[in-house]
């Protein structure tokens, strides 16, 4: 049995980014970046006017004739004299020969004639050719997350298409003769199955979307053969059930049968203590405890990295912060404890109903207190670990 | 012109959740819970073993005849005496006549005979029927959002659909001569269009699906055209550009033509000033700045809480924390200022660049420092409000 921080070593070590793939830029909100990208253009492309008003030569002179008008998107080759000026509208090209606008607001027009009120200094309100970006200069570094901002500058240069970390491929095999599909009548002694439709939610919810759920019955033949296709199928595969030490429980010999490299088993935290940890070739595989809220758990704390390391996250884990615990907690146990909690900007507090079968208390939990297993005692008002969820 | 809180109280009072529609628990992630929950059934439905080991009636005996197995999911209806034993498994069915599971580990076993070496408390090892929840029971307030851990514990109690507040249909508006899609030649004065690209990342970030974006030229009538089709066939639409005050701007216009009413126009803040906010029957109506990160900047600050408000939430805007600024600022234009900033544990830096124009400033930052317009000036290390993005 290992401790947490070792599991997580573990994981750290065995887990790797997925293939690069292209795609489309409008498609990529939250992939990571796989490649280093240069601008292919200057941006802004042409000088640029910032304000509504009128380009002009800067000289002695105050008063210019219109000449024409160029607004967003318009442009004009043509020869504009000292003595003349051009109205021009924000984003407009200002003509090559020109090197200053005046806002309209510092100007007064009549018959053609503009005279400027104010007089702006040279180079006022003209945006410079690469003035945001000239060609060829960074835009963003590998490993780069991509957010709406950075869809936004790759759209405004032009760039359609990016390389980024693929999305792993994710099977969900959910165990256990007492399972029945939720809708259909419920016989005596048989459960609702849930992890299946849990996990996919979670899954769905740091982005992943190829997820296919089976279910197998507690029969050794069924299980291997289950799991003999999503370890060539998949590339990550989520057990739920049958691996704890029952004499109905296969999937460990099922997964050591397909020749899983067990890299771990069992952790020494409550809940989730009969975790396991594998790998044959690149399919990563966790089987999860059946019990809802030990499958969640885990999920949060052992699943999610190791999916945020294939993604080409650097940042794998959910962030902690620190609380002040609103009751003492003793811990006796010499395991390492994910309780469910509610935190505030303050303080946290245990919520009643820990059971790892039991799901309502972490639906109304809105974060994991971590304990280490070391710490036997913790004063009301200490700090603790929290894991916001959420 | 209005300030910042003004603007969002109108927000606040103009938007208003969307219809309520029954959705597969399945496809619930991050929906808002529209009706309150009940439980169908008792939840665990029957009695069951928490351990690996054997059921039996306490009395003062501590040795028994293993008669039965029962596995999870399995079931019996038979009497068994009082100096019998069931062989049972975690999660499976406890016989109606027994009371006590001992742990395998606390018995030994020969010849079909069980022994029990540490006997079990009475009851111990058994969860009672309804320990977790009872028929009728409240499963879940309305207004509940809808995460993972409840999902599963929908799920488990069978329910496969809820009712929901619905997310809005957003259309998107681009407006602008200059403009041009990615991907094509880039003509002298015209610059690549990325607003509506950008707009539906981050519509797709806060999970809405049906976007439908449209390009409009600087036309009176061409723009009154394609708003009017918004109008009716969308819950939200967000036109970009063609807000100022330039001749070339007709949104305001050709929304006021097509019987939206003004809610306000113009907010005391940069970037962003130029912001529309209006309503017809129930869509509302933003007409952003067309510069990006203008867009994106009002995008945060007022769109985000309005599809909030629609989508249900009570929390409608982003979380704000405080952090020590790391260098004095100034505020002399007696606007409210968004600045692109970068912050980790303790500080918050501003970042160089703020340029409504330019979103590579934005694509590096991780959150929007807010400054009030009445407040001039900030020393170094003082605490100001962030607010993280991503």
């Amino acid at each position: 049995m290992i401790q947490v921080d070792q599991a997580l070593s573990i994981i750290a070590e065995n887990c790797c980014k997925m293939p690069i793939r292209k795609i489309k830029v409008a498609k990529s909100l939250g992939f990571i970046l796989a490649e280093t990208i240069f601008s292919p253009m200057d941006m802004p492309p042409f000088r640029q006017s910032s304000m509504d008003g009128y380009a002009f030569l800067h000289s002695e002179l105050q008063q210019f004739d219109v000449v024409n008008t160029l607004q967003a998107g318009g442009f004009l080759n043509k020869e504009i004299k000292k003595n003349q000026a051009v109205r021009i509208f924000t984003g407009a090209f200002v003509p090559d020969h020109l090197d200053t606008v005046v806002m309209q607001e510092h100007t007064t027009v009549e018959n053609k004639t503009v005279e400027i009120t104010k007089m702006p200094s040279r180079f006022a309100n003209v945006r410079n050719k690469g003035e945001q970006i000239k060609e060829n200069e960074l835009v963003f570094e590998k490993n780069t997350l991509i957010t709406p901002a950075a869809i936004g500058f790759l759209a405004c240069l032009g760039i359609t298409e990016i390389r980024v970390y693929a999305k792993p491929k994710v099977a969900i095999v959910v165990t256990g003769n007492e399972l029945v599909k939720a809708g259909k009548k419920l016989p005596r002694g048989k459960i609702f199955e849930s992890n299946s439709i849990m996990l996919n939610s979670c899954l769905q919810g740091v982005g992943i979307k190829k997820i296919e759920a089976f279910r197998v019955k507690d029969n050794l033949k069924a299980t291997e053969k289950i799991l003999k296709h999503c370890l060539s199928a998949f590339d990550v595969v989520l057990v739920s059930g049958g691996i704890s030490v029952g004499d109905y429980d296969f999937v460990k010999e099922a997964l050591l049968s397909n020749g899983v490299e067990e890299l771990f088993y069992k952790i020494n935290q409550k809940p989730g203590k009969p975790l396991f940890f594998g790998k044959k070739d690149k399919t990563i595989v966790f089987a999860l405890p059946g019990n809802p809220a030990s499958t969640l758990t885990s999920f949060y704390i052992y699943v999610h990295p190791a999916l945020k390391i294939n993604m080409g996250f650097e940042a794998i884990h959910l962030p902690k912060i620190k609380r002040k615990i609103s009751s003492a907690i003793e811990n006796t146990s010499g395991k390492t404890l994910f309780l469910k909690g509610f935190y505030d900007d303050e303080k946290v507090s245990v919520l009643e109903s820990q059971s790892s079968a039991m799901l309502n208390t972490f639906a109304v939990a809105n974060a994991l207190i971590y304990l280490p297993y070391d710490v036997a005692n913790i004063e009301k008002d200490l700090e603790v670990m929290v894991i916001p969820l959420n």
